[in-house]
């Protein structure tokens, strides 16, 4: 069975009271970095439409390219994931670029990451949309996962979900 | 201005006799290696049609991604060219797939390369089709260039020139 991205997110109204929270849970502070996306939108089908999403993540000097498929339904944001590590990003570029595909977005955050258990803990400071906090973990089955990432949320004291994607909010609340 | 690859390709009937004249002409031999191209087609256009290239190119452990604009005139084959190292060959693969690019062939070959002053001279043994030779030289200036390769060619004794790439006579020669 595919490997699933499961994964709900929530607005932060606090973000100091959330850390606090996370390190009474037990959770591990990884790593605090900066992440820049540029996503793509797909020659000749619209991805807004598709639900699915091409980025290259440029985090420090390295790059990911990520395919993402559309969303498979449940209350989480689950999808499809392939990732590719890019040592060249502005060759990637330039070779999706040649190939039709046109620059749709670009999302600049500040992640804190946290480990508790086994699941991924994002405290997200996005620019241009505000703090929010992502729980995310890599499985096979979905309605698992989900029962144990709600869980953790009310134990966090999240309560405003957010099943947009931070490219769709950017370009939700841009103006036309 | 773009660099642009300048090559010429030719039909070698005795590859012996043309390493003898490649060294005796002053070529340095650089190696002999096995590459493995899968090539694919565009999603939404027809690469046979718009005469550009996808491909993914294994040599030893390591994978080039390359993208071929289509011919722009002249003698040689010149395109526009952009390559970009791909440490993960299938997850590159895989994405691709997901983003709707077919495979459309596959070409492997021994290559012994040979370097010339700044010419590159491929001898390549083509699974299929047989043996053939390969002038190339990066530059932006293609008529300068090439002049000097048809001259290196007449001075290798080539003569049956082709200007179609190996993936196009395999499935030129493919029975249908």
């Amino acid at each position: 069975m595919e490997l699933l991205e499961i994964e709900i997110k929530a607005y932060c109204e606090d973000g100091t009271a959330a850390e606090t929270r996370i390190m009474e849970l037990g959770g591990v502070f990884i790593e605090a970095r900066r992440e820049e996306d540029i996503y793509f939108n797909h020659p000749c089908r619209d991805f807004r439409i598709t639900d699915e999403a091409l980025r290259l993540r440029g985090v420090g000097g390295s790059t990911v390219l990520t395919y993402k498929g559309p969303k498979l339904g449940g209350r989480s944001k689950t999808r499809v994931e392939q990732e590719a590590d890019i040592p060249d990003r502005a060759a990637v570029k330039a070779i999706l670029t040649s190939l039709g595909f046109v620059e749709s977005g670009r999302v600049a955050k500040e992640r804190k990451l946290y480990h508790l258990h086994d699941v991924e803990i994002c405290l997200d400071r996005v620019e241009g949309l505000g703090l929010f906090i992502e729980l995310e973990k890599k499985d096979t089955d979905r309605e698992k996962v989900e029962a144990v990432l709600f869980s953790l949320a009310e134990e966090l004291g999240l309560t405003r979900f957010e099943r947009r994607s931070y490219l769709e909010l950017i370009l939700d609340a841009a103006p036309l």
